[in-house]
């Protein structure tokens, strides 16, 4: 597997912490590399969170996301790496993470990793 | 972040007091400015409520939501603000918006607030 | 506010009325005329029900929606009256009217009312 | 109204009776008469259900639904018509039939009943 | 009936196993022999499953539905036993198979067999 | 082969009759019966027409498209035969008639006839 | 058939007149009376043209297709008559008029009519 | 390469060969091997054509292209040996065959062929 | 009429002059003011050239684009001084504009202008 | 700009050379590197053509758009590079190549290039 590469998400303070509301991301220019095969992977990668006192700032969030350009992990892997290392960074009331990955096979794969219970909006 | 202009939401009287329903409107042509670049930011917005005593009048949602269009605001905080001014102005019983802002840096942001608790409409 | 014309929801014996179902009529052509400005309006009105003794006419309810035609009303009190209208002549177990009326000023409008408690249909 | 045809729902061993599982049929081909007028009615049939000791044999089903064909029938009453009939051929756990029908006078019409309590699939 | 080519599903241990999460897998591209008619029949396989300590292998999977080609089975039987056959190799905490067949005699057939109680993910 | 039913499009004088110009009318609830098997088949008519003296009047249209629903007619013949009664009442300038039938045997007929040739409308 | 009302199409300056281009504009909104049952019909009525010396005010043009609201006109009719009064009004180099109708007696019709010789644009 | 299985194309009488008409078959249940891989490659089949004499038989055609099943062939292959196939059996005025083949490392391959010019139909 | 900012156009040599080819750039976000009523307006830009010897630089259509935010100008207007902006700072051997402008009044308005005669790529 | 990796298009000989047909391969998975910000850039790259003597093998054509991952290049000249070295590998008789790019700055642009003059195919 190759090298991780440095990468860090960086955090703003949550101008509305005491409301639960919910922020979706969509990134559908994410890719990886196969650790078996040294292929290109493809996904669309969905981020939604109920933030406490951080918000992710979406720039970091792109290069953070750009980082694992270069990287060989599964899909199932990415998945909750990128769930672990958004709590370690924002630590949100909840977070949910799903790859949508391209075609390999003939046959086309979804994972999605959740962290917290969803609070009840209203 | 530039001087927010005067704005006002203005209500009628609730015809059907008696009854929860619920009244959505979307608003596609929202634009505001990011406070970091100046750079335009479009967005659709869109409200969901159950109204108590008071309707919000269409005409001055319009000209509310074109006040924000010189205005510097984040995409978490322009939700939450549209959330308070909406609730000081009418009192829903319930009240949700919703915005879903434009890509930037490869990346779609969608962002949901939501006051008081949804009454059962039957 | 032109005068309202004569209109009549004609009913017709429940052929199953020990089973609680669902019958569901989408209107795509109803216009009214907005009271403030004189300027037509044009919604698709969507009708749920669950009956009880008594099914609406198919052929009575096109009539009774065209006589809105002339008149003038707000969004939110024409879902209600219709809501009522139906009520007073089928009586329904169950019912949910919406309202899905096109763009103004920007803005697109949607408005459900709903009378009963939904039945659990199994 | 038109005599009824015989009409005969065959049905086999359910080869996995142990197990709550789902089927879903739909025919986009159904048509039958309106009784007040003899013009053609067009629909769409969609049935769902969890069998219990039997499954009903794909191609008798399609000679069932043709035998609609020339008989007059309201909309409510087709579609509990063969919910009834179907549960007397394979008694299922649990039956949904939806009938999507075509425009009429500017207005479709769905209706939709059910048979028993969905069980929980898991 | 043909006779049952060999086949097997390859697993490899689950990285995340203290996480309740989801994988959903579609393959368009299943077909396999109406066992009356011993015409060919093509669904979508759709599986969805919550991993305990093993992930099923991608390339297996696709060998495995492969297998099926030559063989055949009724639309129920399949999704039934590709279920089984799941649960014997990766033993997950739950799981969904649906088989998507494509139209015979105008009427288009869906079976959705389940495994377990589905986790709440959060 | 049933017999065929007496069929007749009714024509009005095209109030227009100085200038080309075109007229689409498409018939979604066209059935007829397979001549082989008796078993029904279904289509879309689609017919576009110049006319010279005399456009074909809307509910005859309609009657004359039911007229087929207990006549057994290959889909090739079909349009064709369409096509030669739509000349014969009305005369146009120009005609295509398009039949797209639904699938049988896993494959989807469309059909296409044209009479004349198109003249240029600016 | 019921009095036409007065309608007249403004027209402003073409500010470009030595450019052929084009200008689309499409109104979803058109509704008027079937001169033989009295039932309301709908379209969208579509307009193209290349402009010579005048524009027409998108004002105006919003009230001339309201004027049609209780006027008892057919299909083809309507769409000559708008064709007409718009070359009267702004003597366009090409002018292309599409109305779509709504579904009558399960047939959708649509009529094309053009006045002039395409330019070409480049 | 396996061994080619033997393979007919029935033809009836052309019910109309005096006028010049378009035959449209979408097969989208095609299936073969790749000759490299030994892999099924998945494939939607269209076939556009102007018989002369004689048309294709439905049925036949369905049993034709089930003969391909366990055969290997490129894709480009298969395009141009339907077109031959078709031409040799049923003597078209002008035919076109596309094969729309399902993606294959990521990248998805449309053949097309034609034989013949197509003649102007009006 | 607000008065017009400055803006201008970048260019970079056009790295292929000796080809023929085609570049499409969409804008979706472009905003304007109506210069009768100062209320915003929303479009999509779409432009498509032939390079000569320049190509426009990126972020310096997407700065052009922005310059029109606080600017009243006619649909009209807009996109045939677009094209002359272009064409004055890159000289292409052909270009279209069109913008797509959001509803008003019911109306929809789309207006495109080109300049030069497209060349024929292949 | 980073070091261009050797890449090599492989052709087959084409089994079908006397006939004009036509062949197009859509790969959704193109991702480059812009130059001037090192930010990665993707695309769907479409490729049309009509061979000569030779087809583009499908595996060397993935590896060959793999090939640009690391690569830094403008989307014009990408496009234009893409169709040089197709020319030079299997001297198509017409060649078209597609590249349509991911939003950056709210656009998102399209290139298209060809190579020879397109046969009429019949």
């Amino acid at each position: 597997m190759p090298t991780r590469p440095s990468r860090r998400l960086e955090v703003v303070p949550n101008p509305h912490p005491t409301r639960d509301y919910e922020i979706t991301m969509t990134a559908p220019e994410f890719t990886c590399v196969c650790p078996l095969t040294a292929q290109p992977d493809f996904a669309t990668i969905r981020i939604r969170y109920v933030p406490d006192q951080h918000l992710v700032e979406l720039k970091s969030l792109k290069l953070y996301l750009w980082s694992y350009r270069d990287e060989g992990a599964f899909h199932e892997d990415v998945v909750n790496r990128i769930l672990e290392d958004f709590v370690a960074a924002a630590g949100p009331r909840w977070l949910e993470v799903v790859g949508d990955f391209s075609v390999r096979g003939g046959i086309k794969t979804e994972v999605r990793a959740v962290h917290g219970k969803r609070p009840e909006l209203g």
